[in-house]
């Protein structure tokens, strides 16, 4: 699914203006074949070198009538146009009974858009998800169905989350004696772009998960419902049609559907390899610049997700340096999804491209920070999410473009209180990372006493599991392959390399979180299965 | 604020194409200036017409080129791409330092979008709102602050959402004895086109809302965080960029934001008169239509508000089946906007599309209706909209494209919880009724008592005022004049009819459900004094 809207889209009826073109050109080619003829007797005779005058070039324009015809491509040959339709042709009536007996006559047009998002998904990480939307596994009810390893969804501490709704749900939406709320603040209309009081919590908890060393100013947040429509509006604000963003590899796949489907951006991949522990270098980034810059593409940004999704290692402060001179050289935007930044739990510290940006120098106006309670918070259902942009324009585009994707009143005040519970949040945020570990150090073991090797990590909710061994043959076809082994006889989701888009083949990531750390071991045996059938048939 | 996306687009770099076509035509021009007068010499001594019969088609091909050339509109002048930027041609240096001395050498380049979308709003419908926004009336903190009558919000039953609140607020999210939920229905990811349960709830209150004459299917339904993305997300679906709609006038000044900005389809305005009180006629719809085809211009659909906004008229079922029968023959599309199907007080009677559709020889393909709980319910501030369709390829289209525009998941439990308390919404429904229809009688005969008309009119929370009286000139400037002695005199935000694009100047929508039955005599009161300054300057 990477086709976007992007497709050459030519705004002349084409089809109507070549074939009036081509009918002049084929009547004057009729007229100088007859008088290719009779001039050159007439050059013979001496005369008529005015008739021979006006073919030539009636002649060579034919030509090349014929020449660009044939060289244009044919407008959207699967969607035809209602008028070139051939279905139009038929002759018509207006009378509504004799319409009944046949139905409709032509099915009535899509956008081109529609017409590739109506049809199923083909990328296996969507695939994944809806297979276990299908037969999802449940210890009682559905012992043998598929367990979801496919989704970034963090399930360790719902029961904090359910413990402290229990207690403060009615208080914070409906006001109590902390809050000094009425009916006016939940039920009309509020600003698209979020309520302030939820901007200033949201910005503190920032800087609580990100050690306190960061400030965020709530003046410079626009609020959407989620991560995801917030980067798809950044799109819309930092490149045209047609443009594109470098982004490194693996990267997450949900940035091909935000980026690509409606702001119609090109995703330009910049490959990380295994032998660098898929960390970033500035050579691999200026080599896809230049070659896209040679091949007519504007490139716009970088978008980077630190913590990287799916590898899970953080980018240093010296290559946050790094991209924004690269940035400022070239004169485009960085784009920081930060959203895994409090769920760490490895050695190397996370640091948001905020701190970095401190440094005087530096045009903040380039950067623009996306971040969500989905992660760190655990509630992607509650759909909470930020543009943090140090531009000013940015932000009022974003704001007038968050109409699209405002968040409901009554969340907005629940998430305000939940944010504002300093003593919840502190425990929160620890023991998520307690367990988060926990879990990590726990699987990974498992998987490495199974013979599967993860890329070093420091953060996110998945290990980056190289199962390039059990491939064959090494490519993408034998990587499909062994998902479909995962998901048929294991039933087990997970997101092949492919769908983040890896250079390299065999590479898989696995969502922890998804499960209890008691359901490691049911995991850990289905793995061992598709393992253990790869290494007999070897 | 009417640019869009939608910029007449050239795939070809023209002036460098044309520069190219226009050098080579001009030089074989001034050689055709010098061969008209040999040859002509020739001609007279029977010779050269060769040269003639060259020179003939060489400036007949030379004055194409020129009236070409001269038809094409100029590709965005207002936004130079990089390539041709001047900022770029610069000197640049990739030392910090230096950059750091003299700021940033060149302002990092945003989306043509942004760009205008960052500048401040030059449509008086959102300036409005900005200014009550920063003055809004309050009896006890700003009693001469901006009263707002320029936004369909309806508070009149706030009582009664409070009530349910109170009441239900807890059980309705976290679960009681009726409804079985845990924390997995509200804090993980959940469907993003919203929760089956829901979709039935909004199913039935919407059969109940249209007088239980029609049926909804819950499985045609994509639900969205309010109508407004509702409608943005069935534009991506039905048209391509550069495409159009047809859309009878006056109309919500809204469409142009859904639909233009990003989706980049433009609206056609069919315009309706005051002398038919502002009905649609098929003959002014069929040379719209007609027209846009004769410009190139490739019709995708036709957008009907039903009850309208502004007008606040019902289209009958007569027109309803003429609007479909139009549709069919011109194959395209019919969205209708039916939030205020609930909100009636007048003599017609609301009659939904759907409940014309149920004639079995109707292709419903191309009928799509948009809903929403922002105005029936006046729970605008949930954000809660659905797209209902009868195409199962916009519905996944839709599916897919809704991820952008979720509603939170404990917002949903909650309205689904809401609309199932049938008491509670059946209660609802009435008092709603009588309160818009007590106000809404009350304030049209006080405006009728200071001499302004407003039309027929049967549903909706505003009336469509006739001030052409006041207004001078008798033009859109008298319009706008007029409305800033509204918001700077009477301290009264209304919306004039350029906003609504009327062809008509002096029409005002005025929304009523913004105050109480009781601030009616505060508003008469405003306008009172403008109309009275406008009769002694007359």
């Amino acid at each position: 699914m990477t086709l976007t809207r992007n497709q050459p889209i030519n705004p002349i009826p084409q089809t109507r203006n070549q074939k009036t073109q081509s009918q002049s050109s084929s009547s004057s080619s009729s007229r100088s074949g007859m008088k290719l003829i009779v001039p050159l007797q007439g050059v013979v005779q001496g005369r008529s070198g005015f008739l021979l005058g006006i073919s030539i070039p009636c002649a060579l324009f034919y030509f090349l009538q014929l020449y660009l015809k044939r060289r244009r491509p044919n407008p959207n040959p699967s969607s035809p146009s209602s008028s070139s339709s051939p279905t139009l042709l038929l002759p018509r009536t207006s009378s509504r009974s004799n319409l009944s007996s046949r139905g409709s006559i032509s099915r009535v047009r899509l956008s081109k858009l529609a017409t590739i998002l109506s049809k199923p998904d083909d990328s296996l990480y969507y695939l994944g998800l809806d297979r276990v939307s299908k037969d999802p596994y449940d210890v009682l009810v559905n012992p043998h169905g598929i367990i979801q390893l496919g989704l970034s969804d963090n399930k360790l501490c719902f029961d904090l989350i359910e413990k402290w709704l229990v207690k403060n749900l009615e208080g914070s939406m409906m006001g109590n004696g902390d809050i000094n709320l009425s009916i006016n603040g939940i039920v009309p209309y509020q600003p698209h772009h979020g309520l302030n009081e939820l901007k200033i919590a949201l910005a503190d908890f920032m800087r609580q998960i990100m050690g306190g060393s960061v400030e965020f100013d709530p003046s410079n947040m626009v609020l959407t419902s989620g991560a995801t429509p917030a980067i798809e509006i950044l799109s819309f604000c930092l490149a045209d049609q047609g443009n594109a963003f470098l982004v490194p590899t693996p990267y997450y796949p949900g940035f091909d559907r935000d980026i690509r489907w409606r702001p119609g951006i090109d995703l330009i991949p910049v490959h990380c390899r295994s032998t660098d522990n898929f960390n970033l270098n500035i050579a691999a980034l200026e080599q896809a610049y230049s070659q896209a810059r040679k091949r007519g593409v504007k490139v716009r940004g970088i978008l980077i997700s630190n913590p990287s999704n799916p590898v899970g290692n953080i980018l240093t402060p010296d290559m946050l340096f790094s991209l924004l001179d690269f940035a400022e050289d070239k004169n485009i935007h960085i784009i920081a999804d930060e959203v895994f930044a409090g769920s760490t739990y490895g050695s190397e510290e996370f640091v948001s491209i905020a701190e970095v940006l401190d440094s005087e120098y530096i045009d903040k106006s380039r950067v623009h920070i996306i971040y969500s309670l989905s992660k760190d918070l655990s509630i992607a259902g509650f759909r909470v999410g930020v543009i943090h942009s140090y531009n000013q324009a940015v932000l009022e585009a974003a704001k007038k473009m968050s109409r699209f994707s405002s968040i409901s009143a009554p969340t907005q005040r629940l998430v305000t209180s939940m944010l504002s519970d300093k003593r919840f949040i502190q425990e929160y945020i620890e023991t998520n990372r307690n367990r988060i570990r926990r879990i990590h150090d726990e699987f990974v073991d498992c998987l490495n006493k199974l013979g599967i090797k993860c890329a070093k990590s420091s953060a996110g909710m998945f290990c980056w599991a190289d199962m390039s061994g059990l491939i064959k043959p090494y490519s993408e076809k034998g990587e499909h392959e062994l998902w479909e082994k995962f998901i048929n006889v294991a039933k087990i989701n997970i997101t092949p390399g492919s769908a983040c888009h890896c250079i390299e083949p065999g590479w898989f990531r696995i969502c922890f979180t998804t499960i209890s750390f008691e359901e490691i071991p049911l995991v850990i045996e289905r793995i061992r299965k598709v393992v253990e059938s790869c290494k007999s048939s070897s």
